[in-house]
């Protein structure tokens, strides 16, 4: 195939998923999947289809609200998980199924216990079964980078002759040096005689750190797809970030040649959406996203970017969306706000518009600058309020809160919840500090045994009278 | 030379300084530079002298007290700035004076506003005098990877001439690609024709998250010194990180077939160090010190690290210090404590070991797990006490806070604060959240304009019982 550009295929909404503490539910997956179609990512893995009944109806509603991306669920080389795979992207415009296996002696050995042969049989069977369903079929080899491999080539043709349409090269320990994995894609290039009829794809893991280069180096070798997570957030230490390989690809043109169709002036926005969303927080210096990545510190930097840009910055803050072209303020109106809610993607009925409104004179009042963070926030209030609404929920709701704290003092709070029986219940409780008093007043209430699964704290914004945000899992 | 071994710079105390937000003040610093010594680092960048008086003194101090690692100061290439280094790095064991100039034509338009005779007249110069002071000099041209080839050569030719025994390639602005500036670096070694003469070294951003990358593939081409950052902070999206670089070069040994001197095992806790006093937090999908660096979410991936952690684990945990051996809790004695501050570096007298041992029993008393980063905190706490009774300040002092909030609620704080008066203050105030609210009390005793810099809120370990840190630079 004579790809005309890098596909991106993004797996934040599965191997995303993945990453410790990271869980969303489907509405939160829709609403970073809708995003991810803004972004412009080719396709889109939405989920682990057999993972659960509720996993299929959340990828289900994904393939409904979603058009554009292609949409695959993975599916282990099961007749049950290729089976629910389908399921699960049936209703697609652009449906595929995600088959993999593992490849490596380490792994036959250890993890399943089979033959070489076995394997090869095992992963023909995988492919045939999912085209009977679909037309677009993905084979990966798990842990190909420490896969023999004479073998990997071999199984990789077989594949593609039971009519795998992309084979992919996961480096799933994230185990490769950049020269020697450029190597092993030439070499699926030179030794696998129907290559040309399956576009080569990489799945690179970043535990040394070098997931963005590794999968560059294949794309220089030909490689036309990269697997990749927003944030790069995944598995350990993730996998591959979207936002370096796009913006190194597009910075480097000239080196490259080749180029995705992102359109990059999302990536600021669909980073803060993954981020509010799983909780994994990105730190300051992470490239491209990190609050940090545009900022100049020292005189000298400061200095010479005043006199051109180009000294020390070699990426325009306004490409990846970091500069807000909203301009809020005091003086906004409700047209102007609701067209910049349009630019922010949010489309809005009329009711929560009001709402949304009523928040932003608020807002607007008492800080003098408007971010779109500010904003975003806003959004994300009123769309969870309507999510808890529409979902009846068998559990507590928060009706009031109170804690006291200081130092000297004694931590303490007061909580009032709303029980499934309907009832208010009210309890007090002394803490090590003020959350740990709220956590406790809770549990004084809930009185179930629970574990504490995340407790991370946050701010939005940076101003003291910016929005923060605590995360309690429990 | 034919070196044994990859030289680590490390450059947190100056590059990663340079992070908006990390400014460091002479005890910190310190205290970053002792865990860098057991870290095994071979040259600390203690700072940049020419900034401040305060600036010579904080390296003086380093240099009395860490007597390992060659320590250097960075020096623009005018005589002011040379003539500081050498007073910051006069009293080390191994003083190393590191002079830089921008040489790209970009820079010498833009910012310098200089011809290319100019630059290399005063590089000459620069290196000459600095050698006049010390036998170690390092020279840096800025920005290298946009400089014009020819023209390096032939400037870092005059340099070594003049007497510099380390050349730096800079890719000051995060530019380059792994492929291009190994090209790059082994051109350096086939053009420059005394090249024998000095160590080559490489200093890599991260603006397109390539850093990691280009360091090796420089290593791969010969260069000898890596510049590096702990967790990779720095200008904008920081440098190359130092723990990236290094188990990159462990774990694959078989294909560099070169390694550094570092110990390992102290790379988790040096990492918590920097990111402490630094206040930037590490994103847990970090390679190699994020919290989730080696934990496993995904049912397959348990299963198989059960069976043999080679399945999904290229490095032992153990190996870069993230499992704990100190196996502390109730039962442990005076002794055991002793013996785990000791192994995590710290070395107390007798008053400050008995307050650790309070801290600790209360600690015991309320948290059912006791993890390094619980210890770690009750010391910070010490030291931090120590250095406020030491200086005799000329700010307020906190003497009592408490703060009520709530949903709904009215969010109320007052403060009493000791002033430089020796006089005590109260006040007031509501705000829009708990923080507002303190803020604003402090504003209002001590009444004067002030600029908030930094609002940051995290916890320090994961329950509601664990220590947090609230950080409020104005």
């Amino acid at each position: 195939m004579a790809d005309d550009h890098v596909y991106v295929f993004d797996t934040t909404l599965r191997d995303g998923e993945q990453a410790p503490g990271a869980t969303m539910n489907a509405d939160e997956k829709l609403r970073i999947a809708r995003q991810l179609e803004r972004l412009g990512v080719d396709i889109i893995e939405a989920g682990f289809a057999a993972n659960s009944q509720y996993e299929v109806e959340a990828i289900n509603r994904i393939t409904r609200e979603v058009r554009t991306p292609i949409i695959t669920s993975l599916a282990r080389c099961v007749a049950g998980d290729i089976d629910a795979a389908f399921q699960a992207v049936k209703d697609a415009a652009r449906p595929r199924i995600h088959v993999f296996l593992s490849t490596s002696d380490i792994h036959l050995m250890h993890q399943m216990r089979r033959n070489r042969d076995e394997i090869m049989e095992m992963a023909v069977k995988g492919v045939q079964r999912a085209k009977q369903y679909v037309e677009d079929v993905e084979f990966s080899p798990m842990d190909a980078t420490r896969t023999q491999p004479e073998y990997l080539y071999e199984l990789l043709e077989a594949c593609i002759q039971a009519g795998a349409t992309t084979v992919n090269i996961p480096d799933t320990v994230g185990y490769a040096i950049p020269e020697e994995f450029e190597r092993l894609i030439r070499g699926v290039f030179t030794n696998i005689p129907s290559i040309g009829k399956a576009r080569v794809s990489v799945h690179c893991h970043n535990d040394l750190g070098l997931s963005t280069a590794n999968s560059l180096a294949a794309v220089r070798a030909g490689a036309r797809q990269v697997e990749v997570c927003v944030n790069g957030i995944g598995e350990r230490a993730g996998n591959a970030s979207l936002e370096e390989i796009v913006m190194s690809l597009r910075t480097r043109r000239d080196l490259f040649g080749i180029d995705t169709q992102i359109d990059t002036t999302q990536i600021t926005r669909t980073s803060r959406l993954v981020s509010d969303i799983t909780g994994m927080m990105v730190q300051p210096n992470k490239a491209i996203v990190g609050s940090n990545a545009f900022r100049h510190e020292s005189g000298i930097h400061q200095d010479a970017v005043l006199k051109d840009r180009s000294t020390f910055e070699i990426m325009d803050p306004v490409d990846v969306g970091v500069i807000s072209q909203l301009h809020l303020g005091k003086t906004s109106g409700r047209a102007g706000f609701r067209s910049a809610l349009k630019d922010l993607g949010y489309d809005l009925r009329e009711e929560d518009f009001s709402q949304a409104w009523d928040s932003f004179k608020n807002v607007v009042n008492t800080q003098k600058v408007i971010e779109d963070q500010d904003v975003e926030a806003i959004i994300e209030a009123i769309v969870e309020e309507r999510h808890r609404e529409k979902t009846e929920s068998p559990f507590y709701t928060m009706e009031q809160v109170q804690v006291i704290a200081g130092e000297p003092g004694v931590p303490t709070a007061s909580v009032r919840l709303r029980g499934p029986d309907g009832e208010l219940h009210a309890f007090s409780a002394i803490g090590n500090g003020p959350v740990d008093a709220i956590y406790k007043a809770i549990s004084g209430v809930v009185n179930e045994p629970n574990q504490l699964e995340e407790f991370s704290v946050k701010s939005i914004t940076e101003s003291t009278e910016a929005m923060g945000e605590v995360t309690i899992r429990i």
